[in-house]
């Protein structure tokens, strides 16, 4: 990740904090609210750093200096929405799992800006190599983060130690993703039990 | 579908003919070859319905009449490419499905012109109605097309009847799409018989 992102470090209740040494908190956190006040007016289609600068009272320069993409600052609102949601602890695998897909992705998309931003980001990745890097080392982050749920499952012993923990979390966000960018939530969200017990039970009755 | 997308039939080797009542089929060709050199000189970028007509030396009044859409435009030279590809039938489950994912999605994607093709269409279709009508479409029918190879399956006794097929096929090309969109396709290339498998088998060892 560029040098000039914030940087952001684990908190006790699993949500993310900007340590910010080179922002000033206040004004961070002005530009961010005035960037979701701009989502939530004029949508995606109205979002740009001029119309943040505008709302902020703000410089653009000020706001370039510390995002230097407007998918960044997109990111950081969209950040901030994830932030709000704690981390699943079931007890068990399946559980943790289930309340990922359905709690943390499908739902936290479905019926809110979130899902709209998010797709707004994606779509931005695919022709602009800025707004590429900063969704990879974003979406990184979050996969090994995702992972702790299965590592917790391998100390408890519900899985064998060597489980490819990045290949069933990356199972789980790609499903969601897929459905997300086909505006399939709904439908995605009566599927999720169904999808969690495929990857960890497979094809039942699978002769191979 | 739009009425006047074209219609469309499976043909005996698995690839997909226009049945075209409503277009001369020389000049939907040529049409199709001049988007695809357009593409191919000045990629996305460079896309438009004014270009194709240019190098078609059609009228863009005859290039909106057969695609309503830029995107159903460049779906459907996305689409000719595809047929070209055989469809998978290896005699067995497990090889269906990894021809699938690593010969026909990531590996069709890789390094082609294919691939930043399908990126583009699915990017247009976050912030574009009618360009997400097209690719739910293609989608949905693309997807009932790769079922067989579970269905086959079946046929043959390698898994259960009541096998959920349409989920096994998202969650296959649910992690090609994931990849594709991320730029990580020579990865997953590397990863797609360990995809297979634990989607056929689960997760070695589950205790759940």
């Amino acid at each position: 990740m560029n040098s000039t992102q914030p940087e952001t470090e684990d908190s006790e209740d699993g949500t993310r904090r900007s340590i910010g040494a080179r922002r000033n908190p206040a004004s961070q956190e002005a530009i961010l609210d005035a960037a979701e006040a701009v989502l939530r007016e004029g949508g995606i289609a109205g979002f740009s750093i001029e119309a943040v600068a505008r709302r902020a009272r703000a410089g653009k320069p000020t706001i370039y200096r510390w995002w230097p993409h407007r998918t960044a600052l997109m990111l950081d609102v969209y950040r901030r929405f994830k932030n709000t949601k704690g981390f699943p602890d079931t007890g068990t695998l399946r559980g943790d799992l289930v309340s990922l897909l359905d709690n943390h992705l499908l739902g936290f998309w479905n019926n809110s800006l979130c899902g709209t931003v998010y797709r707004a980001i994606v779509a931005e990745a695919q022709t602009d190599r800025e707004a590429a890097k900063v969704l990879i080392a974003y979406q990184a982050d979050r996969k090994a983060y995702s992972a702790r749920i299965v590592e917790r499952a391998k100390a408890r012993g519900e899985v064998p130690e060597d489980t490819n923990s990045a290949l069933v979390i990356d199972l789980v966000v790609s499903y969601a993703w897929h459905q997300l960018l086909l505006g399939q939530l709904d439908a995605a969200l009566a599927e999720a039990p169904a999808v969690v017990d495929l990857i960890l039970r497979g094809v039942a009755g699978y002769k191979g």
